[in-house]
């Protein structure tokens, strides 16, 4: 299953590995950040569970061989490849840090230890999966931070890019701290708690606002959360409280929120609904939250949406996946790039979390801290294609962000980069590694 | 399937419409982009395929009823509710413009008329999967403006917002004029051209750069691409050349480019490959294609990852879903929404396309025009539940694509924002409407 979901290079490298029987080698990938997006101090890691779902499921059905037979770049591929793709399962081993943990840049958030050609291939999944939920995880936590207690909803499937993407912006962004999400489908396969009531259109739906309020009071009774400012958002609020029912809030979307959430505290207050909660939304983003916080506004939660599904002020994360160990025959080979502008660190790794600062060390070290050793943050997730335990669901995830963030000095949740950013060192033998693959490397060039 | 893949106030509002008895009015949405995203004078509209597969196969299971009927918004609903929803098919009409059709600000791409119920639930998921793949189909078109007859690539699934947004971009890149994916996925779902050869880690993974390229040109031949940026890109193009078998070409993936291109075709020249072809990669977008334009550098391909997967210059689309209809027992009320700051047209309509100016016009007018009438847009897809006719495919949206951009005046195809936009006008019917409504919604608030 999802076998040709990855990219055309991926595949023909495993068709040319096939040819120069390399397919077997054992490959070591490390898929880590290679810089931190725009105004960010660190990454929540999140995705894990759908990478090792892909892992676990990765196959060629007859038709995606037949597909691949059938492309030009395959016709000089050796009839032996084709029947390795369709035996292809995943039986190699991932290692990763915990759903939730905070990273940083050049950090590992998982290595993948497999047959040459297996490892190949997950890359182009897993950097999309990581990536994107890491990165909307990361944009979540900073809402929360802005919203300073108030709880942050994730309301973006709409703006998300594809429906599925919509899926996962709502497990990730509840990883990263959201109350929950709108999307109904991510409460079912995920159990992330769901929010939502009633849109302009129910509103308009109706003969007039009144009548639509009655009918949505009708249903959801003491937790009813009404959208006033479809035609004038003060009118709005009195009808709510004039109908005397207990609600839960109100839900204003558009307008000077500064000066409207004041009125309809008042109104609300006066009308003997003082509990009555208030609900922002539209366009909002972590810069306007701390805007709005700043006024001391009476507001009580946040709905986001586009900003946060999208991760729109920096869509993209710059999750790599690099080629780091390759073993042939009892030999390894530690493998890095050195181009001009783009490099890499050789060997399989282990991040060790200190007291304020990070080690990125050896997969073999076994460094000391005093009084007690470091967190070591890369465990043993799948071994030899068995899952080695079950994984952390979305909630267990959420509690492993809040606890990282809680640990890590307070200055990294600031919603612009500090500078110097957080210390990650690199220990002394993976440095000594690093020059001597680079050593290797520019000999074999002269 | 995919019932509960919507924000949950759809279903809250289906169950309070099937409360108030109004779950089979007839409703009609209309789905348009208010404002084009940055920079952009137009946009492709694309996704239609997918929509429509999401409408004619939209249902709830029976775990998919259970899990809502657990959810404490929905204590209060009634049972014949959740009845209802176990056997929701779509029955509505859908009308869109074909696929590839360059649109504007606040015309309606497409438009839904169906029972209430259906047409509400399907917001969500029609918003995310035409917004997102019109943007890119968008962001495409403008690369390959600026590519001026340059192929563009689409190299982006690892960057993109989930494994299956990666799929779809692939698609979207397709149709706004890409010459294809590295997508394998969508090469074999969507019939698009999959392109790519090898990465950084193939290089790597020998002993040496040379053995590297030996291998791929025994598995490629003519059809190899060298990526010479491994170690020292000059040295690798010559390595390339100096094996002396045809190939297709280079890739660059790092370095100054201004340079290193012009260099590199002087290697390929003087070792006697000058129809050997130059592509190159690496954080690209049609800014930076532009300025590489400029200097008349002798590159003949582009690949574009991120920033055509992610629109990363403005990766959101003001895609909405608005009410304009709604009819129960023969009579017919047009609705809008009159709110500060974003207001709403009332009434089905029509996208009428005349030579240099559109006109959005009520559904049933029939404007008249010298020498010929007006093309117009929305055309019916569905019918009663049923597709009306085979859908183009991606090829042809493509096709679409490009002869409406060359239809339209050049000046649209510029890299930024014209100053008036296109000529989009309203008709005195659709005026006189909007106008009607206003009153009436004015006069109820009184």
């Amino acid at each position: 299953m999802n076998g040709l979901l990855t990219d055309l290079y991926q595949l023909t490298m495993a068709a040319g590995y096939y040819q120069a029987g390399k397919h077997e080698e054992t490959a070591t990938f490390e898929l880590y950040v290679r810089n931190l997006p725009l105004n960010r101090n660190y990454v929540i890691a999140a995705g894990l569970a759908q990478a090792v779902e892909y892992l676990r499921n990765l196959s060629f059905s007859r038709e995606e061989c037949s597909y691949l037979r059938g492309l030009s770049q395959f016709s000089r591929a050796q009839a032996g490849f084709f029947e390795m793709l369709g035996n292809l399962r995943f039986t190699g081993d991932l290692h990763a840090v915990p759903e939730g943990t905070p990273m940083f840049a050049g950090e590992p958030l998982l290595t993948v230890r497999a047959p040459l050609v297996q490892a190949q291939i997950a890359e182009t999944y897993l950097l999309a999966t990581i990536g994107f939920q890491s990165m909307v995880a990361t944009k979540a936590s900073r809402l929360v931070e802005a919203a300073g207690g108030r709880a942050v909803v994730e309301f973006g499937t709409r703006r998300a890019h594809s429906p599925e993407a919509g899926v996962l912006a709502g497990r990730a962004a509840y990883i990263g701290g959201c109350a929950g999400t709108s999307n109904t489908k991510t409460g079912f396969l995920h159990g992330v708690p769901v929010f939502g009531t009633a849109a302009h259109s129910w509103v308009m739906s109706f003969e007039s606002e009144l009548d639509s309020f009655r009918e949505l009071q009708k249903l959801l009774g003491p937790a009813t959360i009404y959208l006033v400012d479809s035609y004038d958002t003060e009118a709005g609020a009195r009808k709510a409280a004039d109908l005397g029912e207990p609600f839960w809030g109100v839900r204003l979307d558009s307008g000077n929120l500064v000066e409207l959430t004041r009125s309809v505290r008042l109104i609300l207050d006066e009308a003997g609904f003082p509990q009555a909660k208030i609900m922002v939304t539209g366009d909002l983003n972590e810069y306007k939250i701390l805007e709005l916080m700043k006024e001391h506004l009476p507001i009580d939660a946040f709905g986001v949406g586009t900003e946060l599904a999208t991760s729109a002020d920096d869509p993209k994360i710059g999750a790599v996946y690099k080629l780091v160990e390759l073993e042939s025959g009892g030999e390894k080979r530690y493998t890095a790039k050195f181009s001009d502008d783009k490099h890499t660190w050789p060997g399989a790794k282990q991040v060790f979390r200190y007291p304020g600062r990070d080690l990125v060390g050896c997969a073999w070290e076994t460094p000391e801290g005093t009084p007690a050793p470091p967190k070591t943050l890369l465990e043993p997730v799948i071994r030899d294609g068995a899952t080695v335990a079950g994984l952390p669901d979305a909630t267990e995830a959420r509690k492993t962000a809040a606890e990282g963030l809680r640990t890590l000095p307070t200055a990294l949740r600031s919603l612009f980069a500090i500078d110097p950013p957080y210390a990650v060192e690199r220990s002394g033998e993976l440095s000594a590694l690093y020059r001597k693959v680079l050593e290797t490397a520019r000999g074999e060039q002269r």
